[in-house]
């Protein structure tokens, strides 16, 4: 663990509507948006009664950045009045991390 | 964010290997297990092609003592010898969050 730079995380978590038309599409494009951005570093992604996306930042700046990106606002927007019946964002610093590889 | 209490989260993400004989059983297991621990906040869990499993805790030292506990240890030996083919742990810090809820 030596010379470990922390970095950031931002867990979503949300639960959806029965209204999806529209949702895969928006949300492969703001993932490949997302990759365009300053300080993006990666994500991952997986839904079942769930859904769980993890990004990783390299500095809160670049979360808040991100946040406010134009396309990206107007996808909160649809988010909020027709897919997601429910959603958590926490915004969380990388401290630790190791990995297996077989 | 007046009084937000920082707390822990792991995210656990991984890929598995086409060796799933018992893994559900075990994981259920496991997330019973997780909710009796000391400091235990909370879980979240998807699996597509990549698995997200996301475990809250209150305190670094009740995410180490989950790690070694017993049972665990046993199914984290059996993660390692026959479901995962990969697998990555991030150990981090809650510093921010918010929700919706329609």
């Amino acid at each position: 663990m030596k010379n470990f730079k922390p970095y950031y995380a931002v867990i979503f978590t949300s639960t959806h509507t029965n209204h999806i038309k529209g949702y895969t599409e928006m949300a492969s494009k703001m993932e490949e948006l997302a990759t365009q951005q300053k300080g993006f570093l990666g994500i991952d992604s997986a839904k079942n009664d769930v859904g769980i996306t993890v990004s990783y930042w390299e500095t809160l700046e670049d979360i808040k950045n991100w946040k406010q990106q134009r396309d990206h606002l107007v996808a909160q927007q649809k988010g909020i009045s027709d897919w997601y019946s429910w959603y958590n964002v926490r915004i969380c610093k990388v401290e630790r991390e190791y990995d297996f590889k077989k």
